[in-house]
């Protein structure tokens, strides 16, 4: 079950009501040009339409779309967000076309109901956030039943890596338990009392914290050190939540490169804008949170680590068993079962692994 | 209004769930000491005797009481800390005397009342995390007519310094801004929205984040240029809400070093182990979280930053108005109003500024 609502906002919307933030998306290249270009190269969506933009933000998309001749686009944000994007609308001289409305999505009534519907939903990996409750429920409720989704379709990818974190998220792990265990002598000689009992409970705070909480990061394609594949497949027009709240997966990975050192899994995810089957998309748009040299986004990827790390070579074959579900406490942070079998181009069976992972 | 349960929990428990905070507590060497030596040092006050330790966390206050002799103690404390307490207590053999209760200590009803309050509920400059009203709350409902507070005296204090930070500080603020002014040139350029209406509102946010809003600092003494000045008492046997919600005061502060520079004011706090005045403690306990070079705190000071400094010379003398309340979303974090007038040793009196500052 959801949190309550001011718990929620306690715990995540609080951050978008910053311009900072939105600013940080706001300059995030590899995303403003993809959906501009989802937009304007796409016009015939939008002219004379009604759209709705679920999460406006600062109201860049809800801006855009009017702007691409949208004949009127509710933008609706939770946060006071919404006063800077009504703002901002104005002085772009388009308070006629968009209204902002503030308020959860899930309360908000419009009108009427919308052509498009446009949005900004994903977080790390794609799914943390659960932002996409929130478009669904726009769906099933504001969408006209020709209406269509901006983006389409979104996908979560995963790939064998290569790492030095793992080493130094190893060290600071054991730096941290040796310090414990100096706090745990001192404790006893000079306050006479005997903390020792709580040595495990600590280990396991801090392995959680150091090791199994994954991590955003910037990867190289260098790091990649075998092939991607994908977990799950998302169409935005049909997905329901039950479809997303549970992620469950059986894949198979290759590793590609000689002497590899499998130090983890990294994750990320792409959309695609292709409007409907009945009115394609002119031209098609892909944003990919890939990792790349030149277009990195401000999502990076989310590294699983792996620790010992392994040594492998080409032609391994990992057999991976994924399932990622949302946390008891907090239902828009993550948590992951990753096992894996490794059949060895030798002929050889490794050991296999289940390991536990916290998207926070 | 104090906020919501599940909101406080979301904003405020939830660290101290962590063994990690707690261990950083229990390193910090002065503040052990001194509930140590207060304890050990007033035996006959723990001797026999009934106590309550409100917020116990990892129970170690609960445990020296029991050491000292105490009859029974009841240690109360709201997060999932308690079980690491209760199994704290078990492994040092103290589970005949020490209670661990997990719940919030307005919501425990105990079986008697008590002799002793013991309780480490100081934050930040004192008042932050107005964690002292369940104090008082406990004390109202559970301390006995005849019964003690330990710590029985606190006192906030503020004294005018010169850091680095104040540039520092400026720097910052000032690169953020350009780099704002770029973000709104490229926007206007590659996207086609002018975002220039927002910068008034991203400079008042940004001038918060990093000119109003208070900081963490370990002082070196050299670094306070005058006179320190006390700005509250507060005697814990007979203060109410009422008394410390909102904090005023006025006071004099003296310039004591020659040409210096007034880069901000340092607030810090001290409180004292003084037993009852019908049943004085034998030894005087004090815990100084003042500026040291020896004996520095996890608390260290709270400097509140003057853009831009002043140059001023030793004679120089401060009328300071400071007000101090809670803040309206969260009543555990602070807004402190700052207003200064300046009587120069040469007989020149300053233009004087009133600055807003914010305890997060
Ligand atoms: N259920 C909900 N109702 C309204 N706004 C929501 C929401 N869930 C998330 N949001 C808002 O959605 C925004 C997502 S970030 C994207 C902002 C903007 N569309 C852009 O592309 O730059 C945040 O501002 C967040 O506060
Ligand atoms: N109203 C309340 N009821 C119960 N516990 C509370 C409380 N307010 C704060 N606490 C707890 O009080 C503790 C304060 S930190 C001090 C911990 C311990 N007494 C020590 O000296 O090391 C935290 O663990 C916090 O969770």
């Amino acid at each position: 079950a959801p949190v309550p609502k001011d718990v929620d906002y306690a715990n995540y919307f609080c951050t978008y009501a910053f311009l900072y933030h939105q600013k940080e998306m706001l300059s995030d290249r590899v995303r403003m040009d993809a959906y501009f270009n989802a937009i304007f190269d796409n016009k015939k969506h939008f002219a004379g339409k009604t759209v709705l933009d679920v999460g406006t933000g600062s109201g860049i998309l809800a801006i855009w779309s009017a702007q691409a001749g949208a004949r009127k686009v509710y933008a609706v944000e939770a946060t006071k967000m919404s006063e800077h994007a009504r703002a901002l609308v104005k002085a772009n001289n388009l308070q006629n076309v968009v209204e902002v409305i503030e308020g959860s999505m899930e309360d908000v009534t419009l009108p009427e109901k919308v052509d498009v519907i446009i949005s900004e939903w994903m977080g790390y990996f794609l799914l943390r956030e659960s932002m996409f409750d929130s478009v669904i429920h726009a769906r099933d409720h504001w969408l006209k039943p020709t209406g269509m989704m901006y983006p389409s379709h979104a996908r979560m990818w995963m790939a064998p890596i290569r790492t030095g974190i793992v080493d130094h998220k190893l060290g600071e792990y054991e730096s941290t338990m040796d310090d414990w265990r100096s706090f745990v002598d001192e404790t006893k000689d000079y306050y006479g009392v005997d903390m020792s009992t709580l040595t495990k409970p600590f280990s396991d705070e801090q392995r959680k914290y150091y090791l199994q909480t994954s991590l955003w990061n910037n990867l190289h394609p260098h790091q990649v050190i075998g092939t991607a594949a994908i977990i799950k497949e998302i169409d935005c027009l049909t997905a329901t939540v039950t479809d997303i709240e549970k992620v469950r997966s059986n894949f198979s990975l290759s590793i590609t490169m000689e002497n590899a050192k499998l130090c983890g899994f990294g994750g990320w995810f792409d959309v695609h804008f292709r409007g409907r089957s009945e009115d394609p998309a002119e031209q098609e748009i892909e944003l990919t949170t890939a990792p790349s040299v030149d277009y990195g986004t401000h999502w990076g990827q989310q590294v699983f680590l792996l620790h010992p790390p392994m040594n492998l070579s080409e032609g391994d074959d990992l057999k991976v068993s994924f399932v990622m579900s949302r946390s008891k406490g907090n239902h828009r942070l993550m948590e992951v079962e990753l096992g894996c079998e490794i059949h060895q181009h030798s002929g050889k069976l490794l050991a296999p692994f289940k390991n536990k992972y916290y998207i926070e």
